[in-house]
């Protein structure tokens, strides 16, 4: 067992803590920022505090052979900015783990610290403490993202009702489609990419749409200052996935009309030439950091009328059932069982 | 790129959400724990947060071949308490992230948790929440533990005067030693324990000191509440290490009399046995978790009269100087500078 603060070996520490003040912003109830052995944060009155955290390992969740530094620190931000936005919360402040192995330079290290913190300039989320450490192979990193709502107004998982109807913002199945155009096929020893007959723009689109997400940080804002949800969970495991666990913690079952999907013309596209169903990559492709979430039938107009208003996509999918119909999706009157699927994995 | 979540690979996160729920205990404040995309909490007003993070990685911090996966997960929750400690805080919730590789079975898992939990234990920490993953290679453990003062009081490193005392509590260099008793050595292909000649009741104490360091959590809370320190910080790196960050902060110099450091019998038996000084084991061993800060001389007989009545050992090591003096040892009328030692790696 070793001294904790495996520091010395590392020569991109001192980089590092040159970025952390770099990023270091002066946030809003921030008493001390990097450099005490803690972060000192005073609270508002009538907050509540959100808490999340994410941990990325190379090989696991991501490799440098098809992904940039700079995506994999702003994919990173994203996944926990979800969460945040899944709650309804204003994003605050961040810490961040890194355990970096010798094979990583100071120039990649630069690059998924910038990925991150562009991928939080627009909540202005202050980079507030953090910790480095060597790694003996492949790169780890955690983050700690605090966020803040009003007291006793929050989405959780656990408010749908029977009757409620069952919503998402943006467009299904796009990150996975885009992952596929960009992993490689291996064929004996040789690895290839994919030949997808596929326009030059919806490639751009869902690649785009998998190394630079956007998480419906103000889509979660607006249903929970507006108190328009009864309950909200973030896209990141897949539709099918995500579903069943606001499902579980609501105790209620669902139904989807598959026909509603939104479904991008690009993963249409991309579904038609890969010979791939659009509506599996729409259920089960993760990371697409959408939001699920759920709102009283009464709410319909008002949803769907404020979110023309402020530009926000969001689209009717199916309604929350009894739990004793289980979750199940419908297309052309006929009914079955949405598949549970397991996640798609890097290797 | 893959999913976020690569869960289903590993058989033992069902298990951990038994654990986590299993000690998930119901705090002050903590409005929903484990379970959705974010734990919640309510502060109390006119409290500040405290908050700290700490990555371990295998190979780096900790080696099955030596600890325990219980005294791992005991260590790490003591370097994050130890973290709150120095600010005078009360340690509260906490989020933990591991990723697991495939060589540890459920049985390590539950062992780390328990030793994690066992460290939270006194302190009434609540584990609020978390994240877990696949590791192509190695464990790595990453704590977010947040802690709570009163508004306006907490222990800084930035306080310290010209003229202050500076003590620190406990003994120093014990887990050096522990870590040199257990530590194999490399004899060409051989790895052979050193034979040492200790008492068996010394090697046991700094053998423990070594895996079970406890976390000086009440002495910082009884300085911050009776303000009776003007800076501290905890001996992670290193006496000469952490002394020099807390001097940084503080814009001061130091002089440390070196017959003064508190050294324990047992320690001083490892190093007249080893052939090694146990002063420099003092001064460079990392991982004691003792608490350095530094008082007014005002301040002494309140502090030793109170330390003696609530049992807390504390020892007056030396003084702050100005900065222009640096940072000085001091033997028998002699001073020099005090080394800046490198820490000591597994590895």
């Amino acid at each position: 067992m070793a001294n904790r603060k495996a520091n010395s070996t590392i020569q991109e520490f001192p980089l590092i803590r040159g970025l952390a003040r770099q990023f270091a912003r002066h946030a809003p109830g921030l008493i001390k920022g990097i450099g005490d052995d803690a972060a000192v944060v005073e609270p508002t009155s009538q907050t509540w505090w959100h808490i999340t955290t994410d941990l990325l390992a190379e090989g696991i969740h991501f490799d440098f052979k098809s992904a940039s530094p700079q995506s994999i620190g702003y994919r990173a931000g994203m996944a926990n900015l979800s969460d945040l936005a899944a709650m309804g919360a204003v994003p605050r402040y961040m810490v961040v783990s890194l355990a970096i192995p010798k094979t990583l330079n100071s120039s990649h290290i630069v690059k998924i610290y910038s990925g991150l913190m562009d991928a939080c300039h627009h909540d202005r989320v202050a980079l507030i403490g953090g910790d480095t450490s060597a790694s003996k192979t492949g790169l780890f990193l955690n983050i700690t993202l605090i966020g803040t709502t009003p007291t006793q107004q929050a989405l959780f998982r656990h408010g749908a009702h029977v009757g409620d109807l069952i919503y998402v913002t943006g467009t299904l199945g796009d990150s996975l489609a885009g992952l596929r155009l960009v992993l490689p096929v291996h064929r004996g020893r040789r690895s290839i990419r994919r030949r997808i007959p596929l326009s030059s723009a919806h490639q751009r689109f869902l690649i785009d749409r998998h190394f630079h997400p956007t998480a419906r940080v103000a889509e979660g804002q607006w249903l929970n200052q507006q108190q328009l949800a009864s309950a909200a969970i973030d896209v990141s495991d897949g539709l099918s996935g995500d579903l069943r666990h606001l499902c579980e913690a609501s105790r209620v079952g669902a139904e989807i009309e598959i026909e509603s999907l939104p479904i991008s013309p690009a993963c249409q596209a991309y579904g038609h030439a890969a010979g791939t169903s659009p509506v599996q990559l729409a259920l089960t492709g993760g990371e697409d950091y959408e939001l699920l979430f759920t709102a009283a039938p009464s709410a319909r107009s008002m949803i769907e009328h404020q979110a023309r208003t402020r530009g926000y996509h969001v689209t009717c999918i199916g309604t929350i059932r009894p739990k004793r119909f289980g979750i199940q999706m419908s297309s052309g009157g006929k009914t079955q069982p949405l598949p549970v699927t397991s996640y798609e994995h890097f290797h």
